[in-house]
């Protein structure tokens, strides 16, 4: 048993005043406050003393008078006192025989001071820089598409925003990729207007999507890119990183058109899958168009021939050491890393980084006027530019380097595996060529294809889901929710209609809002529509709490870099409410006992604890859900608070919960369900 | 000044306490704790009581006496109390006229929960009697019954076995229940040869469901049950725990017949629903037939008449103040304590423990020959005579003191919620009344009633699934993953046989079992057929291994009495596969990378160690898949060894994993799903 007894033996004197110290209790417990047993002998006063704790005193024994900042009161048993940080007081036992005793105590309290509150992010990267690969505006944004670094992106960078974050999340469109030309050809249209309808839809099926973009810079509107890109590559040139290579190219027979990219096909040199010049998508190593196996030109269906081209090329091969350095720490999946390291081990190849071709930035480099660069050289400065519309739309004046160079921030990449040799090697090199000092991103997200029924999303085949469609017609945090719980984060995951409105139909149709609705309607009946305080304990309790607190860890972890799956964060979700819900099934019992409304309190209070729980794990995936549950828990999200660390601080009591009832937490998803393709619940 | 009186005037009574609540001070002061001064009357006790908060006393004035879990001290002025949280602490005024003062402090840290739970693990008992309610040998047991106490309690018993603690499961018929006789009545044939037949099939079912019993006692053969019962019926009538009542008793109109159980039926007092004599199946209430709205002969189907009786009844009023503090020491649901409450403070009845009829056991007291003694009396003696039986099983020649009365063992009791009446209330009184020092069971753990197709099970419309149906057609591992995966621990629960074909299709069929062929195929190709030694670790593996050890430790918590949750425990299985399979998909590609052959032996060791403990945690379930996984895993569970705690330790090196591509392991598992209604994956 802990218990201490009054013993003049463990006195220490200070301020006048004999003390027998309680709390902290050496190896028993160190509370957020200090206690001490205090004697104060007959005539005596304590010293005059003005300190930074708050204090207060619980008179216990005798009689005395306490002075505080020159106020002096007579005090007895029963009374209490309070001073504020650095208030002057002094108590005196106005007892000529008796000791007068007191219990002080104390605990620091900077709200108290008025100083500024404390940085609570102490460790973590004061600002974030979240990007993705940029799209290619030849064409809408289908869901594989947004199932892959789109969404993925703005999971995180809510995520870090709920913890406090300064994060943006920020990319824009790849105008300059050949992609863009081809298409328009198709189209009948220039490449210019092909660019600007697709990005307009580009632009429209985001904001339908929610994903919360800084800016959407475009590399032909942007007051940033095209310099950033200029001066990127001129400083690599005098450098000498860049080097000019004479070396065989492929041509067209029919008109002599340079091929590379969109214009040529053949099998991959490296895992012989049909693919388009230059990279595979599916094992995504690159080729240099003339190891494709059986080339054939896309232009005219024939095979091209080869020529001799000087270019200028970057020799990947230079960095290999740097390379090698960079892949032990970066976080990225096995997959990424195995590709990695297979290409160090084959040895890098020579990158050329102009062609003879009219689409595209031209080169500074004089002697050069008829080569373009490469949209993959300019895949790096580009990143420069989104950090400085970054700055912009904050209103900082600051360049690239407020995130490329600062300790204080951190940069995450998102982009689709079949990008991983780009993003894990040429542009690391590429950086750290320009600028030695250039910090490389923390960690590259990456995801594996996401197929519709069973096949590869392909527009030429009208094989699609266009985002604009599927988020026109469901709700958005419903979408957002499968596309996160279907999340093709390490493997190739699939899409079907009916696995979609089975899974809404048994989560947030079937489970989730059925379970707020009834908390809503619970708090009415047996709270007056609000949330009470937690009163008596039960095992039952103490052991649903433990497992909120470990769902959130799960969460918690699927939204790091490093370990991200919003797969595994939609599960831990799933599993909250399963358990909040039987939890609440469980405990509902309470109700019919009037001697026990204390654990009526506490079990009611703890699955207000779930649903403010749901709602700060739901907010990166689920925004709307997520923001209307907190309204109605009283609760909210400001910029720059820590809210995630907050998810078990009680609700507070009083909250209006029984909104809830009535709320449409997930608009329009009961209808949009109803008359939906049926399916086993 | 800041500073407050005492103040009758403010009081709360709380905690059967008056309290002046002083911090947080309104407007003042948000301290990291909460204080009030506390006045607790003469000869009063404050409520015992368990919160989450750390707590002190500061003894002011007076003298009492604390208890804290149990153990009790005298306190005077100036001593100081520490109660940590979730402890159990009653603070009682011993002076018949003076108010005791005391000062509380409380505040919440979350550090001060995890001794707790070390505590809880240290209590470990070195041997558990798992035992269930025995089923009545009036019809067969249906899935109904199996979902219930018989495999919740198999799972349990199985689980402790896994952590090395000596566990037996108990249980045998009731065949002096009047419900056989009713039934051998329709039937046309004699009690005893329904009560025969009956129970060869159960014991057929309980084989053919894979529940591991010492021994299945029945009273008419069990060379222990009919002496205990008579010896406990005389000593508790010896001591003046049974008293003769003269009350009005229902008869027969048509042949004077006593009328009880099956015998009458009416609205239920408690909840009116319809109900037969004695017990209400919906709210567990009792009733003693009397009480019946409208009571209706079940024999002649008329009104019976009321005559005034003499039996032997229990008063169980007497023994309020021992089941209050049983109550708070029991692990029972929220349900069940509802219900103890709710009965104790409406006040305990008379219970009659004889009734004039010649089927059950003969009341051993000369005078009352012509009564028989009541089933639930019979029901106390009845857990005596099974601990016996296990020791006759161990060739132990003790008497039920080795687990009635020896603090090295628990009693853990199975049953459904419709008995809690009788387990909560009833049994522990007389436990009690016949002597002090039998020790209660640890935990009760009760389930509520599964439903077949969305109504309940009957035998008498034939609306059921019987156990040896279904076991005799499905896998038997398969019939218990999805009934513990749908177990109606708290709740009802449906099943379907659309829902069973469902869940073992896309979990067995769909992920389990194709991955650990593909575990076996792979461990063929990359390492001879074994299982490799770890190497190099990347962060990917650490995150692994770090989510088996939180599902492991989910799982745990699911298996132990007092959080028993077979649903959670399931779940946590699902997860863990659904985990090892993306993990092993992630990692593949370390196969095709000559240089980071260590990250592939991590990697594959890391998936062979998710397998082991897959195996360790699906023993309970599914005892037949995790024996074959075991073995190929080179490992196995020796009796008395706590297999449990070795779930992290590596495979070793070397075992034959690729056994697993071909063995069968759950046999027959795609032969009995293939043609079975389809359904979406």
């Amino acid at each position: 048993m802990l218990i201490r007894k009054l013993d003049p033996k463990t006195f220490v004197h200070a301020y006048n005043v004999d003390l027998q110290m309680l709390y902290p209790w050496e190896g028993v417990v160190e509370p957020p406050f200090g206690a001490a047993w205090a004697v104060l002998a007959p005539g005596e006063s304590t010293k005059s003393h003005a300190h930074q704790e708050c204090e207060t005193f619980f008179l216990v024994r005798g009689k005395g008078s306490i002075t505080i900042d020159g106020e002096r009161r007579q005090v007895a048993p029963g009374d209490v006192t309070f001073h504020q940080p650095f208030h002057q007081h002094v108590l005196e036992n106005l007892s000529p025989s008796e000791d007068l005793h007191f219990i002080t105590v104390y605990w620091e309290d900077r709200k108290q001071w008025n100083h500024e509150k404390e940085d609570l992010l102490r460790g973590r990267p004061k600002r974030v820089l979240v990007t993705a690969a940029p799209p290619t505006p030849n064409g809408e944004l289908h869901l594989g598409h947004l199932a892959g670094p789109y969404l993925c992106g703005d999971y995180y960078a809510r995520f870090l925003r709920l913890q406090g974050v300064d994060a943006d999340f920020i990319f824009g469109s790849d105008d300059n990729c050949m992609y863009v030309e081809t298409q328009a050809k198709d189209l009948g249209i220039s490449g210019k207007e092909a660019a600007e309808s697709f990005n307009r839809s580009i632009e429209r099926c985001l904001e339908a999507a929610g994903i919360e973009l800084a800016a959407y810079p475009r590399p032909w509107t942007s007051r940033h890119h095209e310099p950033l890109v200029q001066e990127f590559f001129s400083r690599l040139y005098e450098n000498g990183e860049l080097v000019e290579k004479e070396a065989l190219a492929p041509f067209s027979t029919t008109d002599g058109t340079y091929l590379f990219e969109s214009h040529i096909r053949g099998g991959c040199p490296g895992c012989g899958k049909a693919v388009v010049g230059n990279t595979c998508e599916a094992c995504a190593w690159i080729n240099d168009c003339v190891n494709l196996v059986d080339p054939i030109c896309t232009l005219d269906g024939k095979p091209p021939v080869f020529e001799p081209l000087k270019r200028l090329v970057f020799p990947l091969s230079r960095h290999e050491r740097l390379l090698r350095s960079v892949a032990a720490q970066a976080g990225m999946t096995s997959h990424v890393r195995a590709l990695v390291e297979d290409a160090l081990d084959q040895g890098l190849p020579d990158v050329a980084v102009t062609h003879p071709t009219t689409w595209g930035i031209e080169v500074p480099i004089s002697g050069w006027e008829d080569q373009r660069i490469y949209v993959w050289l300019e895949m790096a400065p580009r990143y420069f530019a989104y950090a400085q519309h970054v700055n912009d739309s904050r209103g900082l004046t600051g360049g690239y380097e407020h995130y490329f160079k600062s300790p204080d921030a951190q940069i995450v990449q998102f982009f689709g595996f079949d990008n991983s040799f780009y993003y894990s090697l040429l542009l690391p090199a590429l950086f750290k060529a320009y600028d030695r000092d250039i910090r490389l991103p923390n960690a590259l997200v990456t995801n594996e294809f996401y197929l519709l029924d069973g096949a590869k999303f392909s527009t030429t085949r009208d094989h699609r889901i266009l985002g604009e469609t599927l988020f026109g017609s469901a709700p958005r945090d419903a979408v957002r929710f499968f596309l996160a719980y279907s999340s093709p984060e390490l493997e190739e995951t699939n899409f079907t209609m009916e696995a979609f409105h089975e899974i809404l139909r048994g989560e947030l149709q079937g489970r989730w809002l059925p379970w707020l609705r009834d908390l809503g309607r619970r708090s009415r009946r047996l709270f007056d529509g609000t949330v009470p305080a937690t009163g008596d304990w039960i095992d039952n309790h103490h052991s649903f709490l433990r497992r909120i607190e470990e769902l959130l860890k799960v969460a918690e972890q699927a939204y790091q870099a490093r370990t991200f799956s919003p797969q595994r964060a939609t599960r831990a979700m799933m599993e909250l409410v399963r358990e909040a819900r039987r939890f609440g099934v469980g405990e509902r019992f309470w109700a019919d006992v009037e001697t026990r409304s204390e654990e009526k309190r506490t079990a009611f209070a703890l699955e207000a604890l779930a649903a403010k729980a749901l709602a700060i794990m739901a907010a990166p995936i689920l925004p709307d859900l997520s923001r209307v549950l907190l309204e109605a828990l009283g609760a909210s999200h400001s910029p720059g608070e820590d809210l995630w660390s907050k998810a078990l601080d009680w609700v507070e009591p009083g909250a209006e919960l029984s909104s809830l009832e009535t709320t449409q937490l997930i608009p329009n998803l009961e209808d949009y369900l109803s008359g939906r393709s049926s399916s086993i619940a």
